[in-house]
């Protein structure tokens, strides 16, 4: 069917509208952006949108509901409760973005999300120091180490450490709260070495009372997530590893619901055993002792992993790719 | 890798996380919901929000962005703001979901976006009536016909009318407004026909001082709908038509914000050159004339369409189509 005269306009003209090219007509509006990442990502999001509404045939009532419940999402948020990021994490976006922002190969350590529980204000400890002040925990003593890919150890990485109490609760938790409490930054030293006393992390749940919380009763899902102890270990020149370990065994461990578990994030605790080791921790005897090595990636190597799986993700999609401030964005327009 | 037993959970232990397998993993534990329709919906958001992360590589920064963006979105919207309509307005997704669920096949009537200024206060009127007291419009001479895709008239059809004023202006958008202007309920007569005195329409803005105006402006878009007259035609038995009318030669015409414009609904406006007409419908000689048959489907006819293209879209994902409450899920799990 033929349009009128093109109008005087730099607008391109959009085509007659159905369900199939309408995805096509919103690429030509947004061909207008000078951003190239922009409109990479529209474009992107929009024929995902699409296909999606396309493929379920999404009545007008599920898409009412949706809308309702993004706009709920946004309306309880505020600087303390991110429920936005709560949703990003229960549909596995967050694990997934970090995992594409901090690329990891053999024998680097695996990253996982950061939660919403870290904070700034976390003081400067020595090794050895106890993080938590909690009287009912059970002690755990935790000894690491920090090395490079070659095996070498890394000194004077900046560690953050933190986690829940006894009850499963962190300190920004408590609304007494009058400092820190279960966290800390403590410091590799000459042979990339740091540990410190923390408590058997447990289980605990995701907030329940707002609407991410009732998407996940009505997908049958439950809130615990496995205990666990949250590391940031950071140092110029090496790719920021923000992590958790999770003590093996865990009840929740296979069905996590933010998706944090790894594999290879896994630990066996055992005990204290040997005198000499509890004399030079200052533990008791048969305290849980966990160790971990940590590996670290250079600036440089992960930003190879990061290049290399953006050009594999965008031939795909038979595209070549260019970079817009470090970004991947097609040589070529929509396929 | 082989991991702890399996503990004592109905859940389905999830696979070691990796970039790639994220998604199936997601999907093992939405596997718990027990409605198939609900089920399906977030195994196809699920599958194409994480696409996308992957595709573009999607950064920390940007995720932080959309995080924020649409949590702002949720945060200006109220029972007369909807912003996150907007935001699926201008992402092309509402006029899509209307096509999907008011499918349309020659001759009958396309349909386009509700749009937010329809009202439930739209007085009945008679055949004739005039719509709006705006002093300084251009009167428009409005007169259809309903049909069926037979090409039989349809009587006691209920339309539904409502258009912006000489300004670009919605009653509900004048802080003084006392009760509905440029709004009216008619019925089509026995031969079919309704008829009415409109304005001819001008093009209006959408909101451009909340978050998606912010999104228009970096995507280089204007915000300018061409003008035109909402329809929203309603009878037992036949399929609820809201559409609207475009005259010709907008300068936004092909370039609609929200995307509703579509050929079929551009219409050549006339004038009243014909003396006994003019005496006729009480307007004057030259009045602008905008004249339309509207075709109906019938509730079975749209029932059909929406069928056959939801096992059409479940043939093109390999899948067979089984029905819960009306609405398409697969016979089979994740492909």
């Amino acid at each position: 069917m033929s349009r009128c005269d093109p109008l005087a306009t730099a607008i391109p003209p959009m085509k007659d509208l159905t369900t199939e090219n309408i995805t096509e007509n919103v690429h030509i509006v947004n061909s207008q952006c000078r951003d190239p990442r922009l409109r990479y990502l529209h474009e992107r999001i929009v024929t995902h949108l699409h296909d999606f509404c396309r493929e379920t045939r999404l009545s007008t009532e599920e898409w009412q509901a949706g809308i309702q419940f993004l706009t709920e999402i946004g309306q309880i948020s505020d600087d303390l409760r991110h429920e936005m990021i709560l949703l990003s994490d229960t549909l596995g976006v967050s694990l997934l973005v970090d995992s594409i922002n901090h690329p990891r190969r053999e024998p680097a350590t695996e990253g996982t999300v950061l939660g919403p529980f870290h904070t700034h204000d976390a003081k400067e400890k020595d090794n050895g120091a106890v993080l938590h002040s909690d009287p009912d925990a059970t002690p755990l003593l935790v000894i690491c180490s920090v090395k490079d890919t070659e095996g070498d150890p890394i000194s004077d990485v900046k560690i953050d450490v933190w986690e829940g109490d006894s009850k499963g609760f962190y300190d920004v938790q408590d609304p007494n709260r009058t400092g820190p409490d279960g966290r800390g930054v403590l410091h590799s030293d000459k042979e990339g070495r740091f540990f410190f006393k923390a408590i058997v992390p447990v289980p605990y749940p995701i907030p329940m009372d707002g609407p991410v919380g009732g998407m996940l009763r009505r997908l049958g899902r439950h809130p615990n997530r496995p205990g666990h102890v949250h590391f940031m270990l950071d140092k110029p020149g090496y790719d920021l590893l923000i992590t958790a370990l999770y003590p093996r065994g865990d009840p929740y461990e296979t069905s996590d619901p933010v998706f944090g578990v790894k594999e290879s994030l896994i630990v066996d605790l055992s005990e204290v055993t040997d005198p000499a080791m509890a004399s030079q921790y200052n533990v008791e005897m048969g305290t849980p002792l966990l160790t971990y090595d940590f590996v670290l990636l250079t600036d440089q190597q992960a930003r190879d992993l990061r290049k290399q799986k953006a050009v594999e993700e965008m031939q795909k999609q038979n595209r070549d790719v260019v970079w817009h401030n470090g970004l991947p964005v097609p040589a070529t327009g929509v396929q």
